[in-house]
C-alpha cells in the first residue's frame, strides 16, 4: 500500500497541534508526575494522555498502521515492516515538569524501515519542525537550506555536561575531549528539539550517549533532507528499535567526532 | 532628581522593541563578525550599531544619565553614581552568529546603585523579561511568582560544560562537584536569558566563571523581584563596575552552592 505523505503529514500536523492544546490546558491544573528508571528519569500523567491520544487517532484513522511510543500504549514492536509511527508524546519530560518551557511533540512515520514524515514540535516556541522524505525540511512553513560546514574548532554541539562527570560513563574521557576541542557547547535537555536545531543550523552537532528510537526517529528525517548525518558512537545505523548512543552532525564534523573521539571506547 | 521608573521602563521598552527590529532586519545581508580577547568571543557590526543607537536615543533624552555597555561606546564608568543605563546591545553574540536564535538584548537601569529597571528581552522567542524595583518580574506583562525552592539534588542550573574540562578553570573541581549532584544541566548560551530564566523558574540556578556587569545587570533587578539571590562565587556582591565570577539561584540553592560547592578555590 502506498501513501500520499503530504496528505498524510497534514493529518499528522493536525493531530500534533490538537495534542499540544491538551499539553498546555494540563498547565492550569497539578499535574501527576512519577519516576521511572530512576528518580531523575520523570514521567507524567500528560505523557500518558498524549500517547494514549495519538493511538486512538492512528488506530481508528489508519488501522493498519504500527505503532511505537515512549510509554508504551501499544504492544510492542519487533520490526520496522509496514508503516510504523515512532511517536513522543512529550520529549524533554524534565523540562516539562521543571520549567513548562523546551519540551516537544515528536511525531515520525517510516514506511519499511524508511523515514517518510519527521515533525517535531516546541509546544511553548510554536515552532513546528517538519519534513516528508525527499521534499526538503521547514520550520513553519520556511525552508531549511542545506547546512554548510565549520571546522570542530568552530562548532557549537550539543551535550549534557552531566556526561563528563558521571564516573560509570565509559565515554566520558573522549567526550571531555571533544568538549575542550569545539568552540562552545549547548544544553536544551530535548533530544528532538536539539536534533531539530541541529537541522536548522542552530547547532553544528548533536550527541547523547543513551536515546531511544522516539527520541530521534521525526529528527534523522528532518536530518536526512539538510545532508545531515547521524549514527551510534561507533558509526553504525541507528536501530529505530532500541536505544542506543546518538551522534549528529554535519557530515565532515559527524565523520571526525565518531573517527576521533567517540568512536573508541577509552 | 527623582523619576518616574513605571515611565521611564515604558520609554526604555519602547527602544529594545526598536533595537531588536534593527537586529532583526540584519539577518537579510551578510554581517561583519570580529573576534575580541580570543576567537571565540565574537562581536560584529550589529552589536556596535545597537550600542549606539541606545547610547544617541538616551543622550538626546536623558543627557543627565550615565552610560555603561558592552561594546565602548560610551567613556568608561568608575562609579554608580546618578542614574546609569548598563546595556548589553546583544547578549549571546555566538549565538546571534552561529543560530540567528537564543541572543538577548539586555537594559538595567540603576539609581545611586540600587536596580530600578530591568529588561531581557528574547528577540527570535519575542519574550520580554521585565522588572521595575519593587513592582513585580513578568513575562509579556503575565506576572512572575515568587520562586519556589527545590533541594539541590532535583535542581536544573545553567552551567557550561566547557568549565569542566579547561585546565585553567580554578574552579574545574567544585563545579564538576555540583554538576554531578544536582538533577540536570542546561546551557543556553546568554547569561541574560539564562539569569531570565532563572526568575522565570525555568532554572533553579546559573552561574558562570566570568560575567560582565551588562550580562547580569538587567537580570539581577529580576532576580531581586522574585526572591533570588546573586553574588561571586565567594558570596560577595556584585560589582556591577568590574567583571567577576557570577552565581545566582533560589535562596537556599545559592547558599548551598557558594558554601559546599565554589565558595572555596580546590
Amino acid at each position: 500500500m502506498t501513501y500520499d505523505w503530504q496528505e498524510l503529514e497534514k493529518t499528522a500536523r493536525k493531530w500534533t497541534y490538537e495534542a499540544a492544546k491538551i499539553i498546555k490546558d494540563s498547565f492550569s491544573r497539578p499535574i501527576l508526575i512519577e519516576s521511572k528508571s530512576n528518580v531523575n528519569d520523570l514521567v507524567t500523567e500528560v505523557d500518558k494522555t498524549i500517547e494514549s491520544f495519538f493511538y486512538e487517532k492512528i488506530s481508528e484513522t489508519y488501522p493498519e498502521h504500527f505503532f511505537l511510543g515512549e510509554e508504551g500504549v501499544a504492544e510492542e514492536l519487533s520490526s520496522l515492516e509496514g508503516t510504523v509511527w515512532i511517536i513522543d508524546p512529550i520529549d524533554g519530560t524534565m523540562n516539562f515538569v521543571h520549567q513548562k518551557y523546551n519540551f516537544a511533540i515528536s511525531v515520525a512515520i517510516y514506511h519499511e524501515g524508511v523515514g517518510m514524515i519527521g515533525l517535531v514540535y516546541d509546544v511553548m516556541t510554536d515552532e513546528l519542525f517538519h519534513a516528508t522524505n525527499g521534499n526538503g525540511a521547514y520550520i513553519n512553513g520556511e525552508p531549511l537550506v542545506p547546512v554548510k560546514e565549520r571546522p570542530l574548532n568552530e562548532s557549537i554541539i550539543g551535550v549534557n555536561a552531566k556526561w563528563l562527570v558521571e564516573e560509570k560513563n565509559q565515554y566520558r574521557n573522549p567526550l571531555k575531549a571533544l568538549v575542550r576541542d569545539v568552540r562552545s557547547t549547548r544544553s536544551i535537555g530535548s533530544a528532538a528539539i536539539e536534533i531539530a536545531y541541529l537541522a536548522a543550523d542552530r547547532l553544528d552537532g548533536y550527541l547523547s550517549v543513551n536515546l531511544s528510537p522516539w527520541d530521534y526517529a521525526a529528527g534523522l528525517v528532518l536530518l536526512n533532507e539538510v545532508g545531515c548525518k547521524a549514527s551510534t558512537f561507533h558509526g553504525e545505523p541507528l536501530s529505530l528499535l532500541l536505544p542506543s548512543t546518538f551522534i549528529a552532525g554535519k557530515p565532515h564534523l559527524h565523520k571526525e567526532m565518531v573517527s576521533s573521539y567517540v568512536g573508541e571506547e577509552l
